[in-house]
């Protein structure tokens, strides 16, 4: 990028990608299972057989990122090893091997007039996703919407550009081998940010956005889109150990909630606590925590019963961690813990411990978020977990998808009218 | 209006209604389906108790209405009648009639861990609506936003305020007498151009914009929009007679799609015609539409048939004329069609007229519509036609909803998971 690009420029280059995701899409819509699934084996294989390329580009990335001070785990995150092209690659057959998610007859009624109305699932179309550091989804991102019968368009992090690139040409050319037209698979060269405002505003090509990585690349998203947007902002998972909890439960739950794997957006962030149950539950919490390194940060009731505790902030209730630090707090009752987490939460999963069923039933109905838990870890929101075989992303959206994201939340849908001359009176 | 309101007022007068808003749908959300048809039959008796008061705000709008010179079509759209409010009553009875479309268990899974998951239909929240003229929207939309559990704010037309604000009012009254929180029904009170844009940013309160109305309204606000939307733009319908259709089936279906009520979104605008049948078609279609005073504007190829047909531009194509006006092309063949439907068209609805299950089968594939018809007319695209027993819009969009949406497109789901203590490994 030695000379500064135009927003001209910009705005050609990704108005021709457009286009061609567009052609692809229609293409790629009319292909069966096999033929799909026979692009998909195509392209594991391609990227096996580029390794070395892929590997090179790689690097150009790992040593620019070393240059801007891009920190260990970063560049970690970067790397791509054989071990991990190859996983790549059986990522791609995986997603080969997975039920279709087109063609799938939702509904059917025959109405009194005559007409039959099939209601039948069909790709979505053109699908834009938008992501920050490891180039692996790339592949992971394309191979569901390739599966779906999905053109899409990538538009990485910068430091992986030349990796991202790359990939998706390797993509994109087996695609072409095995039968699908160009622009199956593209990816966004320019790595200038003008480059996403003009991207989200292409909705005469792309149907649907899928923003993948910090809270502020969503908002910047979502503000300037006209394309639906699919995302989370963050999780900020709770966890409430009601009055009739077993408490042995509770803890080990706690535990595998917050430290389990501390820095995904289904792990606890703030536990809520019956006030009724926590002189015999904050005991074994307690020590729980301590062995795990936790930072404790808790209202004042907690930090009476737990002198070492730090005191929680109003704003702490609101963060989202991703860290060994968790905020605690004392609640009167389950509705004062259903209010807490429909204020402060972000929608994304929650769970009771009790053995009270009038309490879970009151929480699940009452807490607004995409998935609640009754005696279970949040941990388990992910679509390997509910089983649906792969996940693109999590929703904490109402519309369309909510939740984990599968290939069915890849699909929409069309209605298919048969008639025999029926018209309207 | 004697003062101009500052933007800050009108800020603050959303801010109020949106919190209003949100909590009210969650209190709707916990509502039984007896308890919400109690609502709306105490909304229903409150409309026609309240018919006096309703004429008299209509009085106002229809007097402001002529001083401004609206059309009398328009003056006609607007004038509340008794038997218009009568209707308007009679309709929220057949809502409250209607299946309930919350709390339905939509899948249901064990995992290999023993934890149940089961996906449920919930309430979509707050749900924006933004429409224009007829001020029977108020209460339709509010109706159907209701039965599904959702809370709505209205925006409706400047030219209907008076009759909208006291149609809402009254039932939000009925709703709080029937045990609802003050907020389930609200209508903005600013008439100011600026309160939709201050509405359409407002995602901390709203989940869903649904606007209905021209093209210019809902293109500003899907630009400005932070929260979704559910749309369509226009109807630009197409019909293909196919080389071997049933001429007279193509013949009666075409003048139902064209001249049964030219008025509406489902109605046809342009007619393709297979070049191998159109000696035999275009005679008694010219007959038809004649009879009909249907303006014919066609291609070159038409036009040299139908000597009295006008040119057509290409702007005639992509034009929604919802008027006695026809577009006409003679296409090559089957994939001519698709490609001219899926380039010119609005993916709302499309109808290929053949008796040759290979065409049909590949126009009904490769069509990208909501709605694509076999051997019956477009006209059937609407909710109630498809059974659903009601209708809230059409969507040409392929997120969420797609075709006309009723009841159960105003839901949204949950996952709900119940364990007996599993952690994640």
């Amino acid at each position: 990028m030695s000379k500064e690009i135009t927003s001209e420029e910009i705005q050609n280059i990704l108005e021709q990608m457009g286009e061609k995701a567009l052609t692809a899409s229609r293409a790629l819509a009319l292909l069966s299972p096999d033929d799909k699934n026979k692009c998909l084996l195509q392209m594991a294989d391609a990227i096996e057989d580029s390794a070395k390329e892929i590997k090179t580009a790689n690097k150009k990335d790992l040593k620019a990122g070393k240059a801007k001070g891009l920190s260990n785990a970063m560049l970690d995150r970067l790397e791509l090893t054989d071990e991990r092209i190859e996983a790549m690659a059986e990522g791609l057959r995986t997603v080969a091997s997975l039920d279709d998610p087109v063609g799938k007859k939702l509904s059917s009624i025959v109405r009194p007039n005559g007409i039959k109305i099939d209601k039948v699932s069909v790709p979505i179309g053109v699908i834009g996703i938008i992501f920050e550091s490891r180039p692996n989804v790339t592949v992971d991102a394309a191979g569901l919407c390739l599966k779906a019968g999905n053109a899409v368009i990538l538009r990485g992090g910068s430091e992986a550009i030349n990796s991202n690139l790359v990939l998706a040409h390797c993509l994109n050319r087996a695609g072409v081998i095995a039968g699908l037209p160009d622009g199956a698979v593209q990816l966004i060269p320019v790595v200038d940010r003008r480059a996403v405002g003009v991207m989200v505003k292409m909705d005469q090509y792309i149907d649907l956005i899928i923003p993948r990585g910090g809270e502020g690349l969503i908002r910047a998203v979502v503000e300037q889109s006209t394309i639906p947007v699919i995302k989370h902002y963050k999780g900020v998972c709770h966890l409430y150990v009601d009055a009739d909890a077993d408490i042995d439960m509770a803890v080990k739950i706690t535990e595998n909630g917050k430290c389990q794997r501390p820095g995904v957006c289904n792990a606890l962030e703030t536990l809520l606590v019956s006030e009724a149950i926590a002189d015999k539950f904050i005991p074994p919490f307690v020590t729980s925590m301590c062995k795990n390194k936790v930072e404790l940060r808790g209202d004042d009731a907690f930090c009476k019963l737990v002198p070492t505790a730090k005191f929680a902030s109003e704003e702490d209730f609101y963060t989202e961690y991703i860290d060994l630090i968790f905020s605690v707090k004392i609640v009167p009752d389950l509705s004062a813990a259903i209010e807490h987490i429909n204020h402060y939460g972000s929608h994304h999963s929650d769970a009771i411990i009790t053995d009270n069923p009038k309490n879970a039933e009151n929480f699940l109905r009452g807490v607004d978020s995409s998935t609640v838990y009754h005696n279970a870890s949040t941990r388990f929101t992910d679509g390997f977990e509910f089983g649906m075989g792969a996940e693109i992303g999590i929703s904490t959206d109402k519309l369309h998808a909510r939740g984990p994201m599968g290939l069915v939340e890849l699909t929409s849908y069309k209605y298919i009218v048969y008639g025999t001359g029926q018209v309207r009176e």
